[in-house]
């Protein structure tokens, strides 16, 4: 199979994009990767390889283009034309660590929705604390959302979590304020009668507070409620490592407690990082598009790749259409 | 000034309820309880005290019950007769620790709306990593919101940040999930428009993962996002407890590293926890209505009392009442 890969997005490109493409090449021997970016900065990091084809790009969206203006106007970026291989059949998935809206915006207009699925959904793996992880969806695509797309993310999001990250029915919740079926706002309980019809395992109303703890394999949200969760996520574990960080530094005393406990509070830094978990699909599109994280490094990257590889393999695209079909004339 | 508290309401009643009535009864002069409850419950713990009333229910609303039915039935409750007491002019404000949508309940239907406000927000301050703490509504008191709830949120809000916790010209900013004017869902942009012309210093869009570091004063938001950002902030900070607790455990290295830093990590734990701050108010009534937390304990409720006490004294009701009332004048 044929991935194709941003080399110039993100903030470590185009060395640790480079790095990871050559560590993905060399652990999965039936992929291969076309490589989009400025040659002239790529050369010093290429070294020729059978599977590996560098295809020139002049042109780069900035993290702070304006997304679709940005991939309008810049024809020749390497996300651009990341997004075009995959449209033109040349390639079956792609993979960039730069302008989230850019190639989400890509994605959309470039490599194109699959027909039963109304917005497509930002979709990463967040830690749990038992390092399983789980799938979140929508994390920010769309701000609003209907109680029908909330459907079209749970179809989404168990498929996923099936087929790529190998659960067994997987569980899917509405993440909602409360966990009785009466609890929430218009749309959730909307969302919550048209969940307990379709075809997955749902488990009902999941909340915020439990979602470290596992408590869903799937959880489903509308983009703006997700987006928000998220960064509270990051802004409170931020905020604690601040304060953290203060309490060791108090005095020669905790100075020294730190000493002791440098790695296991490394290892827990670790356990919330999800980077490891590879980057963010854009589910609801023909082909498998995903966001690695903009701050990937080499590991981030090769497992962004990864992903895309399995969701390849196992055709989560084509399912995620046909289950939809499927339920669509059900109705 | 006269204040009714809810004796039988919360996980410690009525014991840590009483203490923190002594306490508030000591430290100010110009306040008189009036206390409702099990008056057989309330013996052992009561002694005479010329500014407190002992006023016996034989009723009490649990954790469990169903809001509205639960006010509705138990009219000789100590949570609906300390709500009555504010209806009928006995009293001036009211406590409660008990069931917080009772409370809601009790406040919207005996206690009363203000004309110029559709629906009520709860509304507690949060703690921030200086210490300062930033008001934050509605954390839940109604699910959907309109625009015009927001701007009724933001000008009562800003009133108490000002006059009950002295901040001049309280910053207030819309919660939302990037700080571009452009950003946001269809609540949050039309939103932006009315907070731009209210009688508030309006500081914009401010994002969730700046919340800990005192980003606003004042952080408005329908009581969907609010109480999913509060939840996923408590079980943030939990499940980093959590992961902590179990870094500590490792090994009697990491145990003695524990011993080490243990009075810095305990006041780490203190400045997360709000309800250092008093209760959350319940903003749009007649009269202040207090919801301290499920957990009170005396300290809690001695803060609560003190709050209460505060919106009395410099008349908060009264001056949202005048503020919104000038404001729709001006549209």
């Amino acid at each position: 199979m044929k991935i194709s890969i941003d080399a110039m997005g993100g903030d470590n490109a185009p060395h640790e994009i480079v790095k990871g493409v050559y560590e993905a090449l060399q652990a999965f021997d039936d992929i291969e990767i076309q490589l989009y970016g400025d040659e002239q900065k790529l050369a010093p990091l290429v070294t020729a390889h059978e599977r590996l084809q560098v295809i020139h790009t002049d042109e780069i969206i900035e993290g702070t283009d304006e997304p679709v203006r940005a991939i309008r106007r810049k024809k020749n970026s390497s996300l651009v034309k990341m997004a075009e291989a995959v449209k033109n059949g040349e390639s079956d998935a792609c993979v960039s660590a730069g302008n989230t809206g850019a190639l989400m915006a890509a994605g959309l207009f470039i490599v194109g929705r699959i027909d039963q699925v109304d917005r497509p959904a930002l979709a990463p793996t967040l830690p749990t604390l038992d390092g399983k992880g789980f799938v979140m969806l929508d994390l920010g695509a769309n701000s609003d959302a209907k109680p029908e797309h909330l459907e079209q993310f749970a179809v989404m999001g168990s498929v996923y979590a099936e087929k790529v990250r190998g659960i067994a029915n997987p569980r899917v919740g509405l993440l909602n304020i409360g966990t009785e079926e009466i609890k929430g706002n218009e749309l959730t309980k909307a969302a919550f009668e048209l969940l307990k019809h379709a075809p997955i395992n749902f488990i009902g109303n999941v909340e915020s507070r439990d979602l470290l703890t596992g408590v869903a394999d799937v959880v489903v949200t509308d983009g703006f409620t997700g987006n928000m969760v998220l960064k509270t996520l990051e802004g409170t574990a931020s905020g604690i490592f601040t304060l953290l960080k203060e309490a060791f530094n108090t005095s020669t005393k905790t100075k020294i407690s730190a000493l002791l406990v440098k790695d296991q509070l490394r290892g827990l830094k670790n356990k919330l990082d999800y980077s490891e978990y590879g980057g963010a699909g854009l589910f609801g599109l023909k082909a498998p598009v995903i966001k690695a994280h903009g701050s990937s490094n080499a590991n981030a990257i090769f497992h962004a790749i990864r992903q895309a590889r399995t969701m390849v393999e196992y055709d989560v695209c084509g399912i995620i259409q046909s289950t939809l079909r499927k339920e669509l004339s059900n109705d």
